[in-house]
């Protein structure tokens, strides 16, 4: 809805920096080191819809929050090239940088300076060349070393507790902290005499200036109410002013009091002979109730009335967050997977973090909310499932929230029964309760109605949730949703298919489709759909065994013959060559690597998918058949989900890539070891990868869905690791 | 500091709409009415740094809360064309519009749509031609009439009670209500069907999305919390999209209430044979604490917890609001002056009022704010001094409250004395007590002290202040400050040279400029300058007849010595051509208008400049003698303000001419009327005229200061009127 300020998107595609792309036959772990040179990475916080976006050169990255996309500031950190020289070396995050390493030209400052009184020209800022900078990146650490400078972002993983838990306060309190962590260390043993540094940001909000901010033994620079970068150092000197070069020239420091421009700095002077370490957080805040027409503001305010309290709180606790979330990160286990699978999956965490929002509204109801990346829609639900897994396993309760919150606000009955809406609403605005901010009447692509696929999707999010806790009070509580959830399924297919079979009268002359919904009919079209028919499949038996614990026998039993029949409307579907076409209906058609996601999710939620032989046979045999160049393979070696499309989502390749692994039992090779070769080389687009973990690539450039919080379907390699 | 979203900040000058600066020579009225075709005019409420900004064609206007410059959305105002046919024509008031009237292109649904399914085209709208569009413009109204539309925003004027008074509540509610009222009127009586009407726009602010507002017989579009079209018809409808074609496009009414797109708008179907006017308001609102590190909000969040309240009280009292305002406009009297006059008056209300910001701290107090326009610094003191009168004139105790605010904040001691900061921060961000955002040591031209000028306008703005109101128990209160000012004036001239001689301690070894910053020494520099010796003289003589009054006869008698000091100096430099030198040291240098401002001011603080007779004489002189072409002239017989510069500030040429009609007896000839002519003119220059009233020209051209309070210096030209 809402264009980033992000600069590129004015610029040609040719302006971009040198590099592309790694070759699909490079060795294990070049793609990652190529990848480094350029992805953005957003060091988020847990649900404050907030990132400090680093990585990518330029003006890409910088302090966002509730945005879509990357700020699109500056962010400078840099050294003294030599002690007392006034020459500074900075990492690649400015205006210029990528562009072989100066800012010059026009400084702000001449917007206030029209007419007789001399421009002045904006200095010069060194930016390191990129063969100088080294990076080291895991789910909870990014790295870059250039020179004598060493500069490390911290960011969180780790448990979040249940705020209805009434011990999870301080635990909670931690969790919710709006702010990462940095360390800037400066070597500056050899050194003959005191070398300066500086950390700080180029500010962007439309509606706050630049402050200095001090207190309690912290200084610190920040944008208003908003953001800010706070150090407990007792060296660090706080400046404010138009650009770099002309704040930190020579005699300068008297003004560094100054207010206006936007460029704000804490500077350090490192004496001579000395290696030091400097502790800052970057922080996150806002007190607004943001979201319309309910209102809610973050949780966090519960504890951190404003910016400086959460300066305060995340350097008082600098340790403590350190060492818990090393803690987690160890836990995750992301560093026993290949070095590809744990960069995308720590790339994706970040992402996902990035656009998660705790809030609570004026009741103290606390609302858990997943952004949409760059659309910002609300708890969209076929992400919600996406995402199930890797929310059940580190805080179920955010999974929870949401599935409570979609029935109670974001469920409605057309003809056939109940169904869920796409999303909530979009960018803080709650859509009216029973519709979603996306769906339209009348048409049969995108923004068309998703009823069967979410309905499908709120069942197995369930599942999800249910299998991974084992919240039996919860599954008895829900009795009736669960039965309403089946007949709202068995309505959609009345002549018993297997499949879905009757679209929804919401969509007037139209025709459902999927959450691939900018996809040709392959995947976009809902009924037939092989993908929602084993989708079907797998909410039918979790369903069926769910139905039978409380006590409903005879749905349960529904279930199950509805199970049988969605597999056997699979079967009768494989053609001559072993694959199933996309469509049951359409033999010849597209084929398509996501009829075997339907089988993750029937993990996930606890079916015991080995004993389905003839189904995983027959998933097995198609995606062996189509995993060839030509078919649903690109040339890079990358999985293309539908041989009648260039258009692949990450998210879902990498639920494919489990199923066939773990389920399949297609083997973990060097075709596999390729295809986890390009997919980060689509991650690590010269230009592209500036909107950091994205999930729609056309042809290998990412090109929608940037931003975005889906990419934690790769936390189901774990369950590989724990199985091998 | 910070960029306007405004599109044409990134286009070429020469991508301007056709036309220009009416000539010199045109009739009386016709610059106005050239003018009218491209000014953007800030409809502004009072106190709540919002505009409805609206008239310069393109996207270049719209709904702006807390911005330094226009919004740049589409304002979308349109009428189908006949009855039936899908075809509408709008006010040019979008982008497109001024390329010749239509915005055709690729939708923002592409961002949505990559990939297979086919991306949608956005429609065209038309715009009606310019021929085709008349306007009418005062203090409280603007309207735009083409074919069978008609379109009036209405914004208020009047008085603002005092806060602090118990009985103020109701009418300082009405007077701070934070919206615009709007009038559509559309002629269908020869429509052989119904026709269809929208006014809406497309939303811009980078946090939230649009959405659908009802309740209580109001229907309404809103971006998230803080802006909102509404309408008390029961006619209307809202609806949401990518673009206008398309949510206007047949049977698309079922999908109205979708909610992506950032164009949002409402909608009337008007019957056959009818001629139907429909109200609207145009609101804003923020419950933020907004600024930092001292906490604020908006001062109508005492009655307004929302933009849904705002726009029920807006409707609700759309009768009362109006009358009060044309009641109050017709007390103003702008009508009474010359067409050029009155134009510039009212576009100059209307922009400080979109500068105006009425807010209350956490503990209750009351503070106004000023901000300055495109730089948005608060309460810039150089700019309160011109403002005054205006203020004492309308709304005292907004002087008051800004000048016990600096007295007790933002003053400082130098060596010399008591002074004041040039401002009190910047861009909702207060700078420490005692300092200024802008000021910095070492330098001789923009962003150096202003001590000297500073401390002559507090002293000015309060005898504006006291003269006005007559408040004397205010000056009684104050007896220690007007005795520490005087101290602090007499020990910056120790030798007594009648004029400023000694730069504040603080420059280092920079040196002192005035209000005039960005100007040659003719103006810049503090030191010996003519200006500011006139200036004093007008601050000694107003604090010689004050400090006699609370009994401070000795320091009355030395103001007196020293305002009889300075008329000597001024004196003593009149040169042979009877003129004066802007610096008093150097006789051989520029000649300025603005040595006759401090006359104005003396005026406006009840001094009787009459009684003065050689100055007097002797500033006649100069005036008559510079204000010809090669001197003080442009070429088109607008002012030029020094004769080594082609730096002009409207706001000063204003003050300076009244003084030269009213106080020094130059006559309101043709040459004047030609003054005004090109003076309205540069305000319509054919791109910089969407600034709204802007300040600094240069050789004709908007270019700094713009969309700018300090306008209202025009003012005093009621006050000709008055004495007349």
């Amino acid at each position: 809805m809402h264009r980033s300020t992000d600069p590129y998107e004015n610029t040609p595609s040719g302006n971009s920096p040198a590099g592309g792309a790694p070759a699909g036959g490079a060795a294990t772990g070049e793609a990652v080191r190529a990848a480094l040179a350029v992805v953005n990475v957003q060091h988020s916080p847990i649900g404050a819809f907030a990132s400090f976006t680093l990585g990518h050169p330029g003006a890409h990255g910088g302090l966002g929050l509730g945005l879509g996309g990357p700020a699109g500031q500056d962010v400078l950190v840099g050294l003294e090239r030599a002690p007392g020289s006034g020459d500074f070396d900075a990492l690649p995050f400015f205006a210029g940088a990528e562009r072989g390493g100066d800012a010059g030209g026009v400084s702000d400052a001449a917007r206030f300076q029209v007419g007789d009184a001399p421009v002045r020209e904006e200095g010069v800022l060194n930016a390191f060349p990129a063969h100088a900078v080294s990076r080291t990146f895991t789910v909870t650490t990014d790295t870059w070393t250039a020179g004598d400078l060493t500069f490390t972002v911290r960011s969180p993983v780790g448990p979040v507790p249940d705020p209805a838990d009434p011990a999870a306060g301080p635990a909670l309190r931690d969790a919710l902290l709006p702010a990462v962590l940095v360390e800037l260390t400066v070597d500056n043993t050899a050194g003959a005499g005191p070398r300066r540094a500086f950390f700080g940001y180029r500010g962007s909000d439309p509606y706050l200036g630049m402050r200095h901010l001090a207190g309690d033994g912290l200084t610190g620079v920040a944008q208003g109410t908003r953001t800010a970068i706070v150090t407990d150092s007792p060296d660090a000197r706080s400046a404010i002013g138009f650009d770099v070069p002309y704040v930190l020239r020579p005699g300068e420091e008297d003004n560094w009091g100054f207010g206006l421009g936007d460029t704000a700095l804490l500077v350090l002077d490192i004496p001579a002979g000395q290696r030091r370490s400097h502790r800052f957080a970057v922080c996150f805040h806002t007190a607004e109730y943001l979201t319309s027409p309910r209102r809610c503001r973050f949780l966090y305010n519960r504890w951190y009335p404003g910016v400086e309290a959460v300066a305060a709180a995340a350097l008082e606790r600098f340790d403590a967050l350190t060492a818990a979330w090393e803690r987690a990160e160890a836990d995750l286990g992301a560093a026993g997977l290949p070095p590809e699978r744990a960069f995308q999956l720590a790339h994706a965490v970040r992402s996902y973090y990035g656009s998660t929002q705790a809030l609570e509204d004026e009741d103290g109801e606390v609302v858990w909310v997943v952004n949409e990346g760059e659309f910002r829609m609300i708890n969209t639900l076929d992400l919600t499932v996406d995402q199930a897994y890797f929310e059940a396993r580190q805080h179920p309760w955010t999974l929870r929230n949401v599935l409570e919150h979609h029935l109670r606000d974001y469920s409605y009955r057309d003809r056939y029964g109940l169904s869920f809406t796409h999303d909530m609403g979009v960018a803080n605005v709650f859509a009216p309760r029973g519709r979603s901010a996306y769906e339209r009447r009348g048409l049969t692509d995108c923004f068309s109605y998703m009823t069967a696929e979410e309905l499908a999707n709120w069942v197995l999010a369930a599942g999800v949730y249910a299998h991974t806790t084992g919240d039996t009070g919860w599954l008895a509580g829900h009795r009736a949703t669960w039965l309403d959830c089946l007949e709202s399924l068995l309505a959609r297919d009345p002549d018993g298919t297997g499949t879905h079979a009757r679209d929804s009268d919401l969509v007037g002359a139209g025709a459902e489709i999927t959450t691939y919904d900018s996809l040709d009919t392959s995947l976009g079209q809902a009924r037939s759909s092989t993908y929602l028919t084993v989708k079907n499949w797998a909410a039918y038996r979790w369903l069926e065994r769910t139905l039978r614990q409380v006590g409903e026998e005879e749905a349960a039993d529904r279930a199950a013959r509805h199970a049988g029949l969605a597999v056997r409307a699979v079967l009768g579907a494989v053609t001559a060559d072993g694959t199933l076409p996309a469509l049951l209906e359409d033999p010849a058609g597209a084929r398509i690597v996501p009829v075997v996601e339907g089988l993750a999710l029937a993990h996930l939620t606890g079916t015991d998918t080995a004993a389905e032989h003839d189904l995983v046979a027959a998933l097995a045999g198609h995606l062996r058949a189509v995993l060839v160049p030509g078919r649903c393979l690109f040339d890079d070696g990358g999985w293309k989900l539908s041989s009648t499309s260039a258009n692949s989502w990450l998210c879902k390749i990498y639920l494919g890539q489990f199923t066939a692994r773990r389920l399949l039992g297609l083997p973990d090779d060097e075709a596999a070891a390729r295809a986890d070769r390009a997919h980060v080389g689509w991650l690590a687009h010269p230009t592209e990868s500036r909107w950091a973990w994205s999930d729609q690539i056309l042809a290998g450039v990412p090109m929608g869905s940037r931003y975005y919080p889906r990419g934690v379907t790769s936390a189901v390699w774990l369950l590989e690791r724990d199985a091998a």
